[in-house]
Parts: C-alpha cells; structure tokens; sequence
C-alpha cells in the first residue's frame, strides 16, 4: 500500500455513509414531477414526487425536445466525435450559440458543456487576459464563479450579497484607469433572491466596468420569451455579458455566454475549458434548441410555476414557515441545523413520498442549512397544498423555529 | 462602450478568421466516416471522410449505442435535471459507474460531465487535498491535466517526455515522508507514442507514489476488452487511478476515473467539478454504458482499427511521410510549420473531400504543427491507400519534407 492511497484512507475513514451514497432518482418521461426512488440496492417502490428538481418547467420531458433529440441520433449518431475546433462543431451547435445570441439580444453566443465550464472558462479569459483587470464579485455567488474568477487570477473584491452601497464604495476606491469587471447572479441559486440590477447596471456605467451576468436560474423562467431578469426589467442591453445554462429551464444539458462579438472571440480563443475538450453530443444541443424556441414563443409554463411559486409562498407564510426569499420560484425554507435538516428529508421521503434534498455545507454555511424547494411547473396546486401541509406537520415534529 | 470591452475590441482586431470559425460537420449515423462539411454559409455539398474523428471506433453510430439512447429519452427525458447530489442521480450513472469499476478492476467510479472536468475535478482532489503533496507530470500532459494540477496548488515536477530516468532522478531528490503522485497518459493525444508504463509503476512503487493514468485515448482501443494500455501489459492494478473518457472510443460523452474507494469517495466528497453541475444527460449515460458493454466482449473494432494504423505507417514509411510515433491509431503527419500545415489541411479537404484538422498552437508548440490523424475502424483499407496517395501528393505540392 502506497502512502499517497493510505493518507487517504485515514482522511475518509470519518466519513458518514450519506457523503458516499446519492439518492437515485428515476423520473419517468411524461409523468413529471413523479419518479422512483432508491438508494443503495434499497428500493422505495412507491412513486415520489420532486420537489428540488432543476428542471423547472418540465422541458426534460416536452415532446418536442425528445424528438428533437431523437431524430439528432438518428441523423448525426451519438457523440460529436471531437472538440469544437477538431471535427466536433455541429450544425446544431452553430444554431444553438445563434439562438442563444439572439435570445439575449447579444452579438455572439459561445455554448460549453455545462454551466460550470462555461463560468470556469469564460471568467478565466474575461478576468485573466487583460493585465491588471479588477473583478468585483458577489459574496453568494455560485462556486463556478469563484473558481472561474480564481484561475484567472485577476485581483478580486468581494462585495456583500446584493449590496450595492458596498459595490460602489470598491468600485470607487480603486484607480481609474483599470478594466473593471462586475460578476454577479440574477436569479440566486440557494437563496432565491434577485439581484437590483439596474442599480448594478448604473455602477457599472459610471465606473466604465463591464458585467458579467450569471441567469442560470432564470433562463426560461422570466421575461419575455424567458429570457431572464435582466429582459424582464428591460435592460440585457446593459449587461455586457449574460450567461446561462440549458440544463435547468431548458431540461437538458450545457452551459453558455452571449455577449459582444470581441469578447466572445476571445472566450472561444482562450478558453481552456471551451477548447480542450469534445464538444456537446449533437443530439442535447438539438433538444436545448427545440427547448429554447419553445419556451420563447410559449407562456403556459411560465405561469405554471409562476402560481406554483406564489402559491407556496402563501402557504408557507400562513404556517409561519420561515424562507429566505419570495422574488423568485427557489423556495428556500430555513432550517439552520444539519441534523435536523438531513433528518426532515428523511421524513418527507418517508412518510409522503415527498423529495427535497437537504442542503449542507460545503453548498451554504454551516448554520444556514436549507431545504431547497423548488416547484415546477408539472406540479398543481394540489400538490402544492400537500406539500406545505406535510412540511408544516415535519416543522412541528421536528421542533424547527418558525417565524414569528 | 466601457473600457474592459474596448480593451478586448483592440486585443481581438488582429484575429485571422480561421481562429473565429469552426469548419462545421455532419457526421451521417450509419455512414461514418463519411460527412457533409459547412463553413459559415458556404456548403461544401460533396460528402467528405473525416481523418481527425476521435470517436476511432465508429461506437457513435452503433445500432445498440443508438437504441439505449433513443430508450433512455423516452423513459427518463432529456436532462437529468440536477446536480448528482440533488436529484440529479439516474440508474444508468449508477449502472455506468459499476461497470467502469469492474472494466479496470478498481473498487470504485466515477462519472464527469467530461474528460476535462474529470482531470480537472479529480486531480485538484487527489493533488491538492493531502498537504505537502509532489506531484510528478509527464511534459506532454494534457491541457486538462495541467490545469487540474494548477487548480490542485499542489508543488509539481515535469518530467521530460516517458523520460523515466529523469523521473526517478527528480523523484529520488525529494523527501521520503512526502505524499507523492506521478501523472501520465498511457496513449498521448498528440504525438500518438506509448508511456512507458511497466517502468514507471516500478519507480512508483519504489518511492511509494501514486499514479494517475490517463487512458482517453485507449480505452476501448487497447487491451483485453478494451481496457487500456495498461490492462494488455497486464499491469493495471499497478496504478492506483485509471482515468478514461467516454467520448472517444465509447464514442459518446462523459469522463471518469476508477481507482480505490477511499481515493474516489475523496474526490466525489470534495471536487468542485464533480459536486456543482449537473449531471450527464441519463441519455448520454445510458449509451456510454451499451458501448462500454459492447466494447468488452467484441473484438471486431479494435481489430479493424489495428489493421488500419498498421497499414497507413506502412504506406507513410513507404512514401516517406513522417509521422511521430507508430505505436498508435494516433498518427501525427509532422508538417512543422503553421502555414503549411494549414494548407495541406485546406489542399485535402479541397481536392479530396478528406478532413484531416491542422493543429497548431496552443494545442502544439510552434515549429511542431502537425497534421493529426486518426484512421478509424469505420474506413477500409482502400481509404486508408487513397488517404496516403493523397497525403503523398500534398507534401509533394507543399514541398514538406520527408523522411530521408
Ligand atoms: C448560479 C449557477 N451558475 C452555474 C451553475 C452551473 O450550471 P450547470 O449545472 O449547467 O453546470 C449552477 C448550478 O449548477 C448555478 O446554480
Ligand atoms: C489526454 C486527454 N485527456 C483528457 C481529454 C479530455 O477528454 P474529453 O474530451 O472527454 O473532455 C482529452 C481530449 O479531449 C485528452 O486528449
């Protein structure tokens, strides 16, 4: 036994069976939000309801993205068979990133394989390459960000979470005559809550800083035709660059910019995470596509989760449920321990065949524990009030303070 | 306009086009290596044969590939829907990382949305993790290796290229009690030569290191069921972590690493790569598993991959073409210099309907472009003779040089 393998074991041996063993979750096509659940060989046989998916609006399951990515297979096979620059571009990936750009009213688009890669990717080259650039970044945002902000290298400033006061006091204490980069999230993945982004957008302007607008939560979801919270307040133009995911709204899988022409050649230049690697099998970028054009010319899901959202708001508020914030359809109810957090999971799964998964650090701080709820828009408003009824019965079990 | 925009509008104004545009192809399922090739809107309508896929044994366009795809959609949807922690955890991740275990003969598996982030995720983990840790990387290491142990912080040492004498040298001059991890490629993706693996695992074992194998470009190609590099010399339980892709010869999309549980548990608990993204498409997943199972019980494939490399190092040998190494499917034409690499590429997509991609820097250093070519089983024999004729005629026009 080596030492490097055996400092390890050592390390791991600690480690509670729950950090090694992912629930397994089968949703079945069609049937949203219902699934199977197991863990380990252990088979809960009886449905289960998912109330933590990212695919919000149930475009995993739409017919026309199924098809969509049916017919790709059949046309174009299953990989692409290489990286973009190596025999792997698509003509489903040159529609995608023209789709996308329009979407967001931007030059360009540049797709990657997941949202991680691309803030990884992006934010190394838009930070990194110009010597002397300043990023300020927001104190919740989301670990791609952090990393991609880390591998460039770039000098950071953290500003506390939606604190414009606290941005424009960084912003105006540093030279001048240095490129400026602001980061931030619209929609915020763990909180819920909404970024003031044309009091951002104001900073930015004045101090000459571009910005860099993380959407993933509100791409398909907000706006018209979805295209996010900087669309709905009707300033994207303000944004020098939007980023996005296509596998939460959009049900699939990858990641993306749009942003001016110049920005996204240099992204798509010197991007390690864009470059070296194979490209997004044809048959996902033809399912992303068929996702993006539908959700912009259709509302009804929107307004499905849009109920759902204030629906459970409203609930949760009459039972004095406390939860982080009630701007956007992520439904974060505040527990702030870690066993009772894990053990309230438990007994939803249990008793009401009910998935949420607890949310633990290394996700938020200790203390801050969550259960992050997020309807969909396959779910009524039956479900809905069964879901806050069976909540409220494990808040009391449990002993989790309320609001007041 | 900001300043951090302009900055870039100035940076990216020399840019030739052929950095800004991908030729884009249509692989046609069921006629590899056959294509149709675009570039922006021009249509090369004439089908072309692709030389530079890596996805070398056709398995994208495998009937059984392409079924348990088409299968998985319908039962399962398109996007898993979460990250693998929260929902996003589908039987075919679970299936699919058992039988990569099982494929190399290690206790445990790992799925990653790619090679790259399981280079990037697994090494920062494995590097990075236990304090004091050396690493020692071969100089040809891929992009995402290196930038796994960047992300690490871990001390490194680069060894020169399957240099084992310089690696003993380097590793004998560090402390003993010092945590030691030596990182290679079995097969190397560029220059297409072999490591040489039995000699290293002796120095590993020597010094009490651990080993990282990269075997993207081997698994499914080499080996007793495709195993890798590693598993035809009979050595694979000598190295402590295979790491693989299954977007090349598994022809589809996703990376992986198999090594011992502790190791691997390690790496799900804490890579940020790994923990904060979605996870693959249950599709992708659920063909990677049918060519992973395809792959491990017929030989036929391999057998014609085999029989292709080995005659076109024939016919270069005969005709004097250079090429790096013929140890490998990967056959690296040596052209030496960026123009003329670029036009011998355009000169046989031109007049021979043949894609061969050039690859210049960053990929390659300067002065060492070379034309990367990558036979397939899917191309017979008369291809491979009409592929060298036609290479010969190019460096004949080009005036590249030759062998003497
Ligand atoms: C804010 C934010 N950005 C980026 C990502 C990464 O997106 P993806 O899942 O496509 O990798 C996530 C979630 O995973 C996220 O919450
Ligand atoms: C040696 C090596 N490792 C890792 C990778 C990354 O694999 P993937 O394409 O699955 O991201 C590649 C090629 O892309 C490679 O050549």
């Amino acid at each position: 036994m080596n030492q490097h393998v055996e400092l390890f074991r050592q390390e791991m041996e600690g480690f509670a069976p729950h950090q090694r063993q992912f629930l397994e979750i089968g949703r079945r096509a069609g049937r949203f939000p219902s699934a199977v659940a197991r863990q380990g060989s252990e088979r809960t046989d009886a449905e289960i309801s998912v109330w933590c998916s990212n695919d919000y609006l149930g475009m995993g399951q739409h017919p026309s993205v199924l098809s969509a990515m049916k017919e790709a297979i059949d046309t174009y096979g299953a990989g692409s068979g290489g990286s973009r620059n190596i025999g792997g571009t698509n003509h489903n990936h040159v529609l995608l990133e023209k789709e996308l750009a329009a979407f967001h009213g931007k030059e360009a688009g540049l797709l990657f394989s997941s949202g991680y890669t691309a803030n990884d990717g992006a934010l190394s080259v838009l930070a990194g390459r110009l010597p002397g650039t300043i990023v300020y970044s927001d104190a919740l945002n989301h670990a791609s960000i952090i990393d991609g902000l880390r591998h460039s290298g770039a000098q950071k400033r953290i500003f506390r979470h939606n604190d414009t006061a606290h941005l424009q006091e960084l912003i105006a204490a540093d030279p001048a005559d240095r490129p400026k980069l602001i980061v931030l999230e619209s929609v915020y993945s763990m909180s819920g809550d909404v970024a003031p982004l044309a009091e951002i957008a104001d900073i930015a302007e004045r101090y000459g800083a571009s910005t860099f607008l993380d959407e993933v939560h509100a791409v398909g979801m907000y706006g018209p035709e979805g295209a996010g919270i900087a669309a709905r307040e009707g300033i994207a133009d303000r944004f020098t660059v939007i980023m996005g995911t296509l596998a939460k709204g959009f049900g699939t899988a990858g990641g993306y910019i749009a942003g001016p022409a110049a920005l996204v050649d240099a992204v798509r230049a010197f991007s390690r995470s864009f470059i070296f690697t194979t490209s997004l099998p044809p048959a996902t970028a033809a399912g992303a596509l068929a996702a993006v054009r539908h959700l912009r010319s259709s509302e009804v899901e929107r307004e499905r989760l849009g109920a759902n959202a204030r629906l459970l708001h409203r609930l949760f508020d009459e039972r004095g449920i406390p939860y982080i914030s009630p701007m956007s359809h992520i439904v974060s109810a505040f527990v702030g321990d870690d066993a009772r957090c894990r053990e309230a999971s438990a007994l939803l799964l249990e008793r009401h065949g009910i998935y949420v998964q607890a949310i633990n650090a290394p996700s938020v701080r200790e203390g801050e524990e969550i259960l992050r709820i997020a309807p969909s828009a396959t779910h009524t408003s039956q479900d809905v009030e069964k879901f806050a009824d069976a909540l409220d019965g494990i808040w009391q079990e449990l002993d989790i303070p309320r609001t007041s």
